[in-house]
């Protein structure tokens, strides 16, 4: 049986895109008119948007955009409505010996994470925030350090073809879209020098945020799917479609090496052959990045025109 | 207040060489002979040699060999008569954020554990069974991984100080002393793929073992310092005078890379210009064992000709 709220909301919907006055709210649910008003704040926290308008009453004007929670759970994808990250959850599970492959998708991060501490915004409904847990066993930590790489290039052609966008990698794995960023990648992992026992790639994609969902400060270097295109996506048809090709690469990868990925990775890539500036800490290095190597090292040429490889930082 | 155990030890040492009665024992402290008998057996148990002799009663022959827990602990080392494995200990410790430098030491390891989840046997009062938290935080994985290989090269250097003993070095990290090995290194860590969280090197070094010590098919492969130099250690002196160098090791290897350590390594390898079999999970390869690189790479000779550049494995 649905709750009073749950009795309302279908009322608003079912009426929509006409107004329900709240007297006829009141009296169908025998609810008085400030109980009406409660129930319908709490729907509007929950990202409905309502209107409401004198002598007319109430009117639905937009559902908030929800992940389908029964469809993933249908391909044993584990979804929370709220997280503080996905990979928090993944790492957690990990250490449970949750199996290779176990996907953890949330409709909201409240502690949403970047590389090396840095926050990640992760509003509720508005992208996808999710990790995936490998145990690529028998592979080393430093042959399993270019799979960021080669799941940044993966991911940048099927969101290509799903969105029809320009996405384009910046080293070494940032996906951007007219030189803005839309999606992050964090590996972290655990195990011995030799052997992986885990490996969390965490995977932060904007999709529909409007430009008012970021901070001011963010709105020059960050961007969403939705902003670029001029259209909104469903966020879960979306993932599901880039699901299967991400696990894909991941297992290519361990299979083949970062060598079968750099193709790709060139081949979308917006840093080779530009001016950079890449620094990691303790130092920085400005020069001309000329190529990527077998390994997703970055061939740097500086002023001087010494050759420098570069197997870790950023572009700054 | 002494227990009767101790009491009964205190006269089997002030009485030793000679031999105490079991009826003398028994009148002073107001035991049956059976009890007596009982609180001898523990004392063997904890590794006591106490010889019995129709008529003569009891002789104190050997104390057990025990590391000085209260030195220890005046240098901040963390002691334990017994875990499972010191790894397992500094992992739990390092997840509840330990400091950098955190040593853990065991007289025994009931679970020791070496490479790839092999077994590494520890027996009480013949070893160093210890392991070292580090945080080298501003570290990439792939920049870590040669940290083993300086380890070992210090370790090299400075057991060949302290024993007069030729310890060499087998790719990549295993210390041997006439061609047996006497010491492992099993390191694991945490982290992203650009920033260590923590990083573990556990140390397992055969001391004072006989061969005894050792399961008949170990005893062609394993060995013990003590065993190569005809004389025994005393542990707790050794373990101090390498647990500096090792550190500072650990300081030089995350400040200044591989590199620094690489001559090091090549005068004490025994493993350069000999024809190997290297393999790893999925591979294998023959040939001859030409260089090391400034990564502690392997550089590798095949039969035919191709040189190979070799990141992890064993050999064989």
């Amino acid at each position: 049986m649905n709750s009073r709220k749950e009795q309302i909301l279908e009322q608003l919907k079912s009426n929509s895109p006409k107004f329900v006055s709240g007297e006829a709210l009141s009296a169908s649910l025998g609810l008085s008119r400030a109980a009406v008003w409660k129930y319908i704040q709490q729907l509007r926290q929950e990202d409905y948007i309502i209107r409401a308008a004198p002598r007319k009453g109430y009117r639905l004007e937009q559902e908030p955009d929800r992940l389908d929670a029964a469809r993933l759970a249908n391909r044993g994808i584990i979804y929370y409505p709220s997280v503080q990250s996905t990979n928090l959850v993944a790492r957690s599970l990990a250490g449970e010996n949750a199996a290779e492959g176990t996907v953890i998708i949330a409709e909201e991060q409240t502690e949403g994470r970047g590389r090396r501490g840095r926050r990640w915004i992760s509003p509720r409904g508005k992208g996808l925030w999710f990790s995936l847990i490998l145990r690529p066993n028998d592979t080393s930590l430093a042959a399993a350090a270019p799979v960021t790489l080669a799941v940044a290039a993966a991911l940048a052609r099927v969101l290509r073809r799903e969105t029809g966008l320009k996405v384009t990698l910046k080293w070494p794995n940032d996906l951007l879209v007219e030189g803005k960023k839309i999606c992050g990648i964090l590996t972290e992992l655990k195990g011995e020098l030799d052997r992986v026992e885990y490996l969390i790639l965490g995977i932060g994609l904007n999709v529909n945020q409007s430009g008012a969902d970021f901070p001011p400060g963010l709105r020059l270097r960050a961007s969403s799917l939705a902003l670029a295109a001029g259209r909104v996506f469903d966020r879960t048809a979306l993932f599901l479609s880039l699901l299967e090709p991400l696990r894909e690469a991941c297992t290519l990868f361990f299979k083949e090496g970062f060598s079968y990925f750099r193709d790709t990775w060139i081949g979308h890539n917006s840093t080779l052959g530009q001016e950079i500036t890449v620094a990691w800490p303790g130092g920085s290095l400005c020069g001309t990045a000329l190529d990527l190597d077998e390994n997703g090292e970055l061939i740097l040429q500086d002023q001087a025109g010494r050759v420098h490889r570069i197997n870790y930082g950023e572009i700054v």
